[in-house]
Order: structure tokens, then C-alpha cells, then sequence
């Protein structure tokens, strides 16, 4: 049984969308994905990759993110990050990079200790430069989450996040969309990634990305002051 | 023969437990885990896996131990640590990841130098923010630690450590049933490794991971200290 | 559904052209070609590679790029610089060098934060010494930009940049060509990366290479800082 | 022809015991393990892996006695030591786990330079703890370093030591039980790696420690001087 | 179409000599081998062969010019360079160690910006010593770069050069013989690399050898002046 | 033509000497080994296997040779040394370990830049701790070089070295026989390296391990001054 939360807000742990094939049927389901990162020098670590459980498009998304992380934070600061990423009670291969948004978010969450929001699930690639781009089985990954909040019962708050280019050719059956129109469930839209991070955190874009850069000055301290303590060390025997 | 101790404490050694197949029959059996600590920079070192006798699922899930660790304990502090981990007496490849939760605790006793119980027996897999995930054949895993147990006679503090998930399922035959009625054998569940941590080791969650922190630091210190003396010596010749 | 732009100007993203086969049709279709660049030690990084997808002959092409920039711009400098190449919205592998002119274009664009013209595609290979070399499919490349521009309106500025020794054998049908006679879309030759440069920046190619050094010296400068500080805030604690 | 030792004593030098398969017939033979060690971060470099002549358990194995020497002697002093490790005259693959007590054994007379008595020879396996486990073949390995030694002429001093666990089904030849009745050959049998240690070396287990942690950092020692002495130069041409 | 200079002179560019195989002919041609050379950790970087593109003979080759670099110019200077080797324009696989003295010469002539003649190609392997040996092909290789003088005109200074043990036994067409007769072309031998190296370059050895240590010398001091910066610019804060 | 010396001396190149099969025939033939060393962190390193043209037992080998090289030099001083290996003019894998006292001789002469015999070649195998051991194809690898010096003229002083255990069951060619009782040519047997190293160093084993020390010693000094001088640079600037 998978370990999932609809509502409420977790700190680097997000809810992904992803698509399961049993037989001929095809269908929709959320997978847990989480992040824990702490001063290092790993940078990105893609724990299904060094498992030997990631294709090639799922480690390519994994890399475009750190590029993505690297040209937005690491001009002024060095990265001295991990940020280790896992799909959580996943046991075979993952490929594709429908979930490189939620992965970004998780990341940012975990970096920062704010807390993502449950009761939305995502789906969307990103480029190097946070550009959202189109993704496959939107419509049975949107029934997939859509299902388990009914199952759950629906907070009137809960609702996907998919990319803005898949809109236009959702073909979703009747059930949820009549539910979307009387607001038990929402679908959202995004262009760019900053519309997905101020959709999942309570705080602005710009308050995360400050709360961002600060806690990695911080890392970055933390691993200069346990060289600084040695040094000070020094001096105090002298 | 196996050589598994099913009372008393040990550090650094825990019983996991993993199903064994010969010809058509399944049956659980304990297995012994053992961590060695000391100051490094490797991490957590899978011997399994240097040795390539471990699955990918079982790397993935000594991957997502390095990351509960490191958001757990080094983010003030930088993990100067290299965590040896061994399956003893195993000669055949590992994979699953219902061990995670017993390496962790092998972990935790090998740094802190606090001693395990052994007569317990824990199996369950975790994720990286400590949840502790269902596992498949509890039942004979079950049945294995008890039946050893049961051999070298009961203790009556002697039992098992499963998923609280799993407990819906447990199909165990009458005669474990009865003998966990009349106190002779017990079954615990959990839900986070803090509850595990909590019945393996004699002082309280917070002692263990206060007592976790100070070792840190020192192998931290031991680090440095060797340098330190570098530079005292230098001082010392002018 | 393909991201291009082909009007304005980006940083750190430039249209690449490639040929694709559909059954026995080969038609040309321009690519997004994106890099981020910041302080670090990893040189260039092409993340089709890291991820296995990029054939040999696209290997080899980058880290001529690789060897191209060393000798322009680190004897005297060091190259404390990661960038990250991607094609975006790829999912197949990438072979062949024919993009190697684009992506040093789009390093250059991410170091310096200079934009680059997306009116322009680029075709052709380079040399270490930043020597332009001919490329197969010079045809249908040309004609799978000059339709993308034709969809969404010429501007009047809109052309391909290619390799001068591809002039000669040029076979474009009469469509673009009357195009091209009416100024509608232009095609440039290059013989030298430093045409191409001249091309796609607005700012001189002496300006351009004043403001790579200036910025690679500054994230040299970054690097050392992080030490810096580290060693100001011991003296600070005397 | 082998170069094998059945008296005196040497540095870094040990019998370790194998199996040989010849058509139907299967034998026993004394093969002789080296060590060499010396200041460096190479930790325990199992030659025969790095020549990919190693299988997984014997690789396994070495990595064990790693764990074991970094939970043993480098809690408090860093291991800035290579320890090389071969199966000398030995050109096909070596697999199981069954010489690492005798690797153990040369590695601690290599660095300590406290020389092992040749005319033992031992087998067996050891875990993280340094608990001897049973292995298999114990007959014909005793049966062929006796005849080594009954070839060469008995001292009265030789013999072999195995673990505690092989003893109770051990089934050797009358000639050699009646030989070891007469006292020309012995069989000792060991729980624990410290009385192994204790039958090779001529001083006691806790004189052994004392000297490997005294050379290990002296070895430390070297590695800062090196250093040192750099500073130091430096300061005399102020 | 090959880009190659058959007159003058350029900095880290050479003529080499290479064999290719069209059905049943078998024909020589030139190849441009270049090298981009700066401060850095790399040495010789063989681009064939990080991108795959290389045997294990070239291989070999290109290892054997890092030997004899080391041994020549390491002894008392840190080899703190980063040169990079490409065959260009050469899309198949590269393998065999005939261009190992143009290799050894375009790294020369990349680290100290001395000028290589390109109105002579050379064939010939060399070993760690400086030895110039036969390699195979000898004559179709100068009938090849003969051919490409002879079609853009003689300038009566080109030639190649080739190992002196393959004098013996070439076999050159009627035509180059007389063509090498009347002067328009030559045919220089060497036995040792020193010898290429004065035909190669305008300076004598000495001065090339001398041109060689100053530049890695200055090298050296531009990684040194890098760090040095970082600790004036600590002093100036003081 | 392989390029061979039988008298004389040179510094960093011996002959070894290895069996060639030609159809059913089989043959000795002498082999040039070369050795360039300088200061470097690389150690010893075997150009054959980073080529992949080296078999297992000669990659452990030349392992056996680090080991050996270690424990006898680096105890007290550390090994900052790259000592390239490479057998010139060998176009094919290479196995075995019968060259390793060979590559053993080359390399201590590269580092003391004291030169070796031409006039004897050598065969045999050593272990960590200098004992030579025996080989195959003993007699046709004498004869081999026996061939070649008798066709160049046997200057009285020609030679082999073999392992003293080889020497019972040799089985030479009469003619080589009669020419051994003639002194025209020799035929030395060692049992240990030092042996080696007394026949083909003119200075005693004593001398030449004195100078390999202090060479060892100078390239540790060289690494260091050359980061001194960075640190007097910055002296003299304040
Ligand atoms: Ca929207
Ligand atoms: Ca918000
Ligand atoms: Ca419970
Ligand atoms: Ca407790
Ligand atoms: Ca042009
Ligand atoms: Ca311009
Ligand atoms: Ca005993
Ligand atoms: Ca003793
Ligand atoms: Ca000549
Ligand atoms: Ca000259
Ligand atoms: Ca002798
Ligand atoms: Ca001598």
C-alpha cells in the first residue's frame, strides 16, 4: 500500500504523477517523492540513478534541474549542497521527466524547510531555464490523483498542477470534470517554474528564493566554520 | 552454521530477518547485520555492494539510509563518517529493502557505541524522512525469529519488530499466535524508525540522538586534530 | 509540441538545427539549445552524455569545444567554470557535431549573460582553433527553419548561419530562395567561430571576449571569496 | 613449484590454506598471503581485485577486515595507511572468504613489523567483530599443509588453526589424527580473532594492539612531516 | 571536404599521415591533428578516446608521449597542463600510434606558441626515450600528402617526414621519386624526435626545449597566482 | 624490426625477454621495456593496462611490484611518484608475470637515472617481499636472446638472469650450451631482486637503494618547493 498524504504540508516531500501499465489497462497514480539535503558536495543526487533504477530521460531531467539550480543560485554562492532524491516505495525503473517540477519543489523544500503543500499533485518537465514544458498521460495522471482524494474525501482544496501546453488536447472524463466544476478538485496551469513554487508554497517567489539563497550561505558556513573551528583551535593552544 | 545471539546487547550487530527459498519451500530465517563506525569521509559503505552481491533495490534502499542521515544529522554538523555495513555469513546476493530499518539501528549503535538488544528481530524498509514502509513475508520472517527463539528457549522478552502497516495482513500459524498469548514471544509495531530506535536501544530517542550529535562532533574533532597537531608541531619548531 | 523562439533575443539559449527521418522522409527541424553556466570545476558539461544519450562524433564535438576554450580563454585565466549543455525537449539520443558552433555560442551567452539573437539558427562544426567546418544536411536544415519562420510571420531579420565550404553545394528549393531574393530570410556563411559571434551578439567580438575574461575572473574571484571569508572571519576571532 | 615456509618466522608473510580441484580428485594446499604496508590512503588494496582476480566473497571478505580495522583502530587515529594484500604464485581467480583471518594476520604484521610464525598455517573467515566463522574444506586444507610438513620433517611445533565451529565435524585421515597424536602436529582452534593472533604473534594481543597503534601514528606522523617540513622550509628562508 | 594547409606555418597544428581503405584501394592522406594547450591537472587529454573513438594502440601511443613528457620537462617542474589532442574532421575510429611524433609535436608547439610548418607531414611512432620506430604504410602515406601538394602546386619546400627504419624498404611510385629528384619535394628520415623537432620548428631544439620550461614554468605560476590572490587580497583586508 | 641494444648501458630500458607463437612454432624473442619517472601522485603506472592490452596476471604483476616498492621506500618517505612502464614496439596484449623483475630494474633506474645493462635481458617473476620466482618458457626465451647477440657478435659480457628454481629443469640447445662453456655467453641465476639489481647496477645494491632514496627524497622536495614558492611569493609581496 502506498504511503500518501492529500492533505495538509510536509517539508521535501511532494506528490508526483505518474503512469502504470497492468495488462491493457493504463492508469494514473501518485507517487510519493522526497528530498533531503544537507551542506555537501554532491550537488543533485539522483538516488534511482546511482541505483541503477533511472533511464536515460530520468536522468537527464535530474541534470537539467542542477543546471537549472546552478545558473539561478550558484552565480554569487558555491553549492555546497546534497540533495539526495528519491522516489519513495518505488521498486522498479522510473524513466521520463514529467516529474523534473515536483522534483525542483521538493529540492526547494528541503533546502529551504518550508513546507510543500499536499493536496496538490504535479506534473510538468522543466529546461534549464524553468520553462515548463508538455508532458504524456496528463488526462489517466490527473484521474490517477483525482481518484485518491475522492477516495479520501475532497478538502475542496485539492487539485494537479500541469503544464500550460497540455491544456488545450485534455480530454478528461465527465466524472472529474464535472467535480472540477462544482470545486471539489482544481487544475492548474504553468508556464514557468516560479508559477508552480508560488502555487505550492505559502510564501511569495521572491520569499522563497531569498529564504533560498540565505539557508545556502548558511551550508556554506557551516562547512567553512568546521574548518574555522579547527584553525581557532590552533590558536587557542598557542 | 549462523551464528545469531538471541539475548542480551551487542553494539554495532542487530538480527534482520530475509525469506530464504529451497525448492518449493519458503521459510524466514534471522540474519545478522553489523555496522563498524569511525571518523572517514565515505559515508555509509555498502559492502554488499562493493562486492556486487546487491540488487539495485537494496542499494536504493542503503542510498535513502545516507540521506535520512544526512538531513537528520548533518545539517549543523558535516558527516566525517565512514559507516561500514555487512550482511555476515551471507554468500549470496541481498536485494530487497526490508533490512533498511534494522541497518539504521546498526548504524546509530556502531557510532553512538550504544549497545542493541538482540533479542529482537526487526524487518521493514523506510524512507528518507524516517517513515517506516510495509515488506512482504512478515508471516515466515515471523516464524523464523521464532522458531530460533523457541530452540534455544524463550526468554520472554524475546519478539519481532514489523511495519504497523503489515499487521493488518499477519497470517501466523496457531502456535506463534498462542505463544505471543502466553507472553512468550512479541510482536511490535511501528510506524517511524524513532519508535524502533526507541525499543532496540535503553535510553530515549532524544539520549540517542543527543549521544549521536557529541560522537559526530568528536570524529568531527578527530579529524581535525590531526591536522591540528600538524600545524601545533610546526608552531612548536620555530 | 516544440518550444522555439524565433524572434528576440535570450540568454543562454540558442535554435540549433537537426535532421529527422519520419519512415523515408528527412526533413530538418530547429532544436533549443541551452546552457548555464556558474562558478565551479566541472568545465563543460554535456548532459546528453552524462545521461547516454549522445553519440561519439556529438562527445567529441563538445570536448573540442572544450579544448577551443581552454586555449582562448584559461592561459592566463583558470577555468573555474561548470556549464551545462542540453538539447531541450529531447528524448532520442543526439549524435553527430554539426551542433558544436551552437553550443559555444550558448556558453558564451551563459557565461557573459550577453543575449543571443533567436531570429538566427545556427548549423556546423568547429575545429580547436575555432575553425568552421562543414556539415551534412545543409538543405532540408535551412528549409526546417526558414518553414518554422514562414509559420509565425518573417520578420525580416530571420536567417541561418552555415558553414562557407556548405555554400558551394547548396540545393535550397525555389521557395526559399525567391524568399531569400525578396529578403524575407537570409543565410550567412561563416568561415571562423568569430563570424558567428559577430553574428549572434550585439556587442563586438572583442567586447565579447573582454567580457568572458571579466566574468571568468570574477567567478575565479567567487571561488576564492568563499575561501576568503573564511579565513577573515579567523583572523576576526584573534 | 611453490615457495612455502614451514618454519622460522617472517614479517607480513602468512600460510593461508585453499582447495584445489584436479579432474575428480580435490586437495588441499598451503598458499603463501603477503603484505606490504606503508604510510597512505590506499586503506586495504586486495591485489587480486584490482587484477580481476578476485570473486565477489572474497571481495567481500577483504572489505569485512577493513570494517573491522577501522572499528578497531581508527576511532581515535586516522588509517593513513596502504596495506597491499596478495596470494603470492597464485595465477587463476581466488573467491570465498575462507583466508581472511590470515589476511588480517599478515596486515597487522606488516604494519607492526611483529613477524608470524610460518609453521602455522590457518584458515577461516571473520566477521565485522572479529567473530571467526566456520568454513568449509576444514579436512583436506589440514591434510594438506600436514603433508607439506611431514615431507619437509616435523619440528613438533607445526600445525593448523581453524575455527571453533569446524571442529565437531571434522573427519581427518588416521594417520594425520595419529600424527597429531604423537604430538608432531597440532590443531588449534580459535572463537575469536584475537586468539589467532595470540598463536602467531610471539607477544600478547594487547602488546600487538599497542604496537599497531603506535605505528599507525608514527605512519600519520610521516604523512604531517611531509608536510611539515614544507612550512618549516618555508619559515627558514623568512 | 578536408580542411588542410600544405604551405606556412600555424601554432598547434600539424600534418599527419593516415591509411584508408575504400572497398579493394587502399590510399593515404593527410590528417590535421591539433592541440589546444593551459594550465590544468588533465596532461595529454586524448579526445578520441574520451569520446570512444580510439584503440588500444593509439591509445598506447598517446600514454607513451605522457611518459616521455614527464621524463623530459617533469623531473623538476610540476607538469601543471591540460593539452588537448584531436584528429579533426576524422569521424571513424582512430587507431594505430604512427602519429605519435605529430601528436608529441603539436603539444609542443601548443604550449610555447612556436609556430609548426604545415608544408611537411610526418608519420612515425616514437617511445618513452625520444626513439623514432617504423610504422606501416609508409608509402601510399607519402604518395597521399604528395598528391595534395602536387594538386594545389608545388611551393618546393614541402615534404614529409617519416622514420628512418622505413627508408629501406619504401617503394614509391615513379613519379614522386622523380618528383623528389627534381626538387619539388622531399623525403626527411629521423631517428630520433629531436631530430622532427628541428625540422619541425624555426629554433633549434635547445631553444624550443628551453621556449618548453619557461612556459610550463609560467604555468605553474599562473595556478600558483591564482591561489596567491586569494591570500594578498586576505593580507590587504587586514 | 624491433629495436633492440645488447651492449652498452642506458638509463630507464632493459630487455626482457617473451615467448612468441608462430603457428606450431614457438619462440623467445627479447622485448624492450622502458620506465620515465618524475614527481607525481600517479605511482606506477602500467601503460599496457591503461591501453587494455594487459592480462590480469600482468596487471597483478606490476601490483605486486607497487607493493613491493612501497613497503621497501615509502615507510619513512612518501611515494610522490609517477613511474610510467611501457613494452615498446608491442602491438599486442600482454600476459603474465614473468617480466615483473624486468619492470622491477627499469623503473629503479628511471628514478635514480643510473643506467642498466643492455648486454643481459632478464626473466622472472617477484613477489611483495623480493623473492624471485620461477617462470616458463625458460629455454626458448635464453636461446631467444642468445640468437639475437650471437647475430650481432658476442661481445663476452651477453648474458640472461633467470630464477634460480628455473635452473634444474633447463634444457638449453646444445650450441647455446657449448657457447655458455666457451664464455661467450652467460647464464645468471638470483633468488632474490637485490641479486638483479647487483648484476645490472654498476654501484652495489647498497648505493643504489641509497640513491633511489635520495632521489625519492628530492622529487618530494620538488612537489613541495613548487608550492614554497607560491608561499614565499606572497612573503615577498607584503
Ligand atoms: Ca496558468
Ligand atoms: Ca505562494
Ligand atoms: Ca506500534
Ligand atoms: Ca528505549
Ligand atoms: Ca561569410
Ligand atoms: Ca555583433
Ligand atoms: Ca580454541
Ligand atoms: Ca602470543
Ligand atoms: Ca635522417
Ligand atoms: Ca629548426
Ligand atoms: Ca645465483
Ligand atoms: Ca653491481
Amino acid at each position: 500500500r502506498l504511503l500518501i498524504d492529500v492533505k495538509g504540508e510536509q517539508i521535501g516531500q511532494i506528490n508526483g504523477l505518474s503512469v502504470h501499465h497492468s495488462g491493457e489497462h493504463t492508469f494514473g497514480r501518485p507517487s510519493r517523492i522526497t528530498c533531503q539535503s544537507f551542506p555537501g558536495k554532491e550537488g543533485v543526487v539522483n538516488i534511482e540513478r546511482k541505483a541503477e533504477m533511472s533511464g536515460s530521460i530520468h536522468d537527464k531531467g535530474v541534470l537539467i534541474l542542477s543546471g537549472f539550480l546552478g545558473g539561478r543560485y550558484a552565480r554569487e554562492h558555491s553549492l555546497t549542497l546534497s540533495a539526495s532524491l528519491a522516489f519513495e516505495q518505488s521498486y522498479s525503473d522510473i524513466d521520463g521527466d514529467s516529474a523534473s517540477c515536483a522534483e525542483l519543489l521538493a529540492i526547494i523544500s528541503s533546502v529551504t524547510e518550508l513546507p510543500l503543500r499536499q493536496d496538490l499533485a504535479i506534473t510538468g518537465s522543466m529546461n534549464q531555464r524553468g520553462v515548463v514544458q508538455p508532458i504524456g498521460g496528463a488526462n489517466c495522471k490527473i484521474e490517477g490523483f483525482y481518484d485518491v482524494c475522492r477516495n479520501r474525501g475532497f478538502t475542496g482544496e485539492q487539485g494537479v498542477v500541469i503544464p500550460e501546453q497540455n491544456l488545450e488536447n485534455l480530454m478528461l472524463e465527465d466524472r472529474v470534470l464535472e467535480s472540477v466544476g462544482r470545486g471539489e478538485f482544481h487544475i492548474y496551469t504553468v508556464e514557468r517554474i516560479d508559477e508552480a513554487i508560488d502555487l505550492f508554497f505559502e510564501p511569495s517567489v521572491e520569499e522563497v528564493d531569498s529564504r533560498m539563497e540565505s539557508v545556502l550561505e548558511e551550508m556554506a558556513e557551516t562547512a567553512r566554520n568546521l574548518q574555522d573551528e579547527d584553525e581557532k583551535g590552533e590558536d587557542e593552544s598557542v
